[in-house]
């Protein structure tokens, strides 16, 4: 079954999914970073940026277990405008490719949320950036379609999970509560009434660096 | 010194420090007592609501050491109103004495605030209740007074904490991130600031049933 998931989506003790004021300095937003503390000492983070070639292999356990289980299964991602780029409106012909590099993260297709069409962008290691500007439920629809009946991952930013959610589409959501105090920026659950929406907590594990939090949505019964 | 501190406080996953419409039935609002779920086995709550004396002597460790501490050196307390009572307005001639029947687990001077002036109420065991009717920074200056160099502590609700959070008068707050969901309700922390405040994150130690974080406050240097 190919599931909608949000996965590692770390969030303040004050309840923000980014800092505030987002540019090419702050990717997060200001202070955002803190929220990552946790991934960052992980194998799955080691070596997926390179690390381990340096010679660190980063540590196993269950901040590690939770940050590759988000990578496990996933056969297309959906991400907002700004987790791919710093800009706003139309796209400037900087040759912006993403925060990643030559070869992102991803290594399958990328949706990406926009107002402004643009033609698809294909990297190295198997990524290949779509931009979509028909709303969300095309960007699901044309992600699922490309997931081969793998999983559909929300990357972020905050706006677009909650839209995800709002509109009742995320099967599961893996929160991970930092220690990161922001006090401004763009809040994740505000408004939101999970419980009204099906979710329900089905998981609470906790380390010295963070707490991992799942919610998972109740399906009807299916016809 | 005498310290103005906030302790035991439960937020839900989603934010919020109570859940939503208050009644005699919902102290803590619908659904609101699953924030409490972590203090419930303790030794410090078995014993404050004599379940020690049925022969339940409660759990001990980190959990239990977080609800004594919050019971040490307090020497004064504020509560706001609903955290009296359930009622709103002018007070009603019911002989309504708080949710904790006649020896509440206080033992000190308890100071609530209301728009609605009223004589003190002296309950068993040292708990008295006094009405304070002119604004925070009055209830503050005499709830300092009676705890003659003890602690302050706010009792809640979220409103009241939030009152003297805005207005940096908070020296320490120990939150509990519970693993409740509720979905609507009153809100914690949304739109304070608290690192503009001068709030740090001093502490934070996870339990199978809860997160415990402190936040403290940096006091500038002393003139």
């Amino acid at each position: 079954m190919s599931r909608l998931v949000v996965s590692s989506f770390s969030v303040s003790i004050d309840g923000y999914g980014a800092g505030p004021r987002q540019s090419l300095a702050d990717p997060l937003g200001v202070g955002g970073t803190a929220l990552m503390e946790w991934v960052f000492p992980t194998r799955t983070f080691q070596r997926m940026h390179g690390a381990a070639a340096e010679g660190s292999e980063g540590e196993t356990g269950i901040d590690d277990d939770y940050a590759a289980r988000g990578f496990a299964h996933v056969g297309a991602w959906i991400l907002g405008r700004h987790m791919f780029a710093p800009s706003r409106g139309p796209w400037p012909d900087d040759g912006w490719q993403g925060w990643w590099g030559p070869s992102p993260p991803y290594h399958v297709p990328v949706f990406v949320l926009t107002h402004h069409a643009r033609a698809p962008l294909e990297m190295e290691g198997g990524t290949v950036f779509h931009f979509v500007s028909d709303g969300i439920h095309d960007a699901l629809a044309r992600a699922r379609a490309a997931a081969q009946g793998r999983d559909v991952r929300i990357g972020g930013g905050p706006a677009t999970v909650r839209q995800y959610l709002a509109a009742g589409l995320v099967d599961e959501m893996h929160l991970v509560q930092s220690r990161a105090l922001l006090g401004s920026g763009e809040p994740l659950l505000a408004g939101i009434d999970l419980p009204a929406l099906g979710y329900v907590c089905t998981e609470r594990v906790a380390t010295p660096r963070a707490t991992h939090v799942v919610l998972s949505r109740r399906r009807a019964a299916a016809a």
